[in-house]
């Protein structure tokens, strides 16, 4: 099942993405769909159906209460500048405020130019968990979706945490859909190729089977420290092959596009603008 | 003016601290009569009066949009320490599972024996900003509370980034009440003593107008990456004597009282309890 939250007039609503179109479900937002405990049932019912072309995408969920990411966390990228394998998972946050459509621009703030992509898998909670067994953790992924971790370098590097170059306003793709996991390889542990594109150039390939801390491990993780609830996203972390990690270095100019996409899941298509 | 978040048996209400007793506003808290424009009018209205005896205090914004925290920002304990003073204020984010009402148990998780304390004034937000000058910065602090920045060590420290030391679940007491900048003297730029007691004994004291990024430079800088909203809430930094520097290191064990002052806003008063 693939679900998608679509801007319409009457605001943004949940639906199920089916060859016909978009299925409204009758919810504002996928995350919403995701606070009824029987959500897999809810999002299989009949609606009015959105036409494809032209639909406008809202972040697949529109308002997270966490966005959760994580650094490091390829293994053949972390080998490959060497260094070990991380004990433990670097954790950062992001604020609703930067997440965009799959469609949508990317600002570029006049702020910064060292405005760098990182492609990432994203997962979406789909259950209240806290202290989870490997079982719950399986069971509270409600899918996947795709994401990308706009970052702001030199923000990034002014201070020691990441967070404010990580968080800006209107900069991070989110969708197009969440897929759930019994449409993936792997499950929810996808093995699905993740890449990134620049104008049509590969910058990043990998597959994200490559993961240090899986999905289920993430989610584990994660819900020690506090409880994960529907709609809180965990971005998995980027592969090599980003701007700021380049010689020379290249970074998002006005105009640049940006294709983000894991197969199997869906791809974001975002235009660089400044603003 | 004081405002409280109050719990009551028809759930959480804002309320006016007046010499009787918490006047109900009728909003489910502080943060949601923070989205009116003209909150400040709607403050002043009269009300059902809840005895001040025994009120049960929420964190005075219950599910604040953001939550940003500011690291290394007074200026005597970074002299002190033989460092520089920065040029950017650091800042990470806490989530609001985090947060706990002024009397509430400071859960002390099992996967912790490390566990601080971080006597902070906050300011919350009490109009949308981005890009601010430095008018719109000060008329965009609704008031100040108390914050207190636990911080599970062991956990802050495993990784770079800061965050899962610092967004615990129950682990973050805020409150007692938002005091508007009018009641306090500096105003926007409050001069006032803080003061983290454990046991009965101090471990932190220092005056609120010691710091290198006052909340008017904090609401300027973090409104630069992205709009802060009403309720939302920065931290903005710890002076020194915190459990962790001392020799030897002092930590929260079952049954520590923790009281967290700042004279002219409140006191928070949270015994700590292992769960």
């Amino acid at each position: 099942m693939k679900l998608a939250t679509i801007r319409t007039s009457d605001g943004t609503r949940a639906a199920r993405l089916t060859a016909d179109g978009y299925v409204d479900l009758g919810y504002t937002d996928v995350g919403d769909l995701l606070t009824h405990d029987d959500w897999t049932g809810r999002a299989a019912s009949d609606g009015e159906v959105h036409p494809p072309r032209g639909a406008d995408l809202a972040p697949v969920v529109t308002r997270p209460g966490k966005v959760l990411c994580v650094g490091l966390n390829y293994r053949t990228h972390i080998l490959e500048m060497g260094r070990e394998l991380p004990e433990h998972p670097t954790l950062f946050a992001k604020f609703v405020e930067s997440l965009i459509g799959a469609r949508d621009h990317i600002e570029l703030p006049p702020e910064s130019d060292t405005v760098d992509w990182e492609a990432e898998l994203a997962v979406v909670i789909g259950r209240p968990v806290r202290r989870a067994s490997t079982e719950e953790a399986e069971a509270a992924i409600a899918g996947f979706t795709v994401l990308n971790d706009v970052s702001m370098r030199d923000w990034q590097f002014r201070t020691k945490e990441w967070l404010q170059g990580k968080t800006f306003e209107a900069s991070t793709p989110v969708g197009p859909v969440l897929v759930t996991p019994d449409e993936l390889p792997g499950g929810v542990r996808p093995a699905a190729s993740i890449s990134c594109d620049i104008n049509g150039e590969v910058m990043q390939k990998a597959d994200t089977s490559d993961l240090v801390f899986d999905p289920v491990d993430l989610v584990r993780y994660a819900s020690t420290i506090l409880t994960l609830r529907p709609g809180d996203i965990i971005a998995t972390g980027t592969p090599g092959g980003v701007g700021h990690a380049r010689t020379p270095a290249r970074y998002l100019v006005d105009g640049d596009t940006v294709v983000t996409e894991i197969v199997g899941i869906g791809r974001l298509d975002n235009t660089a603008r400044a603003v």
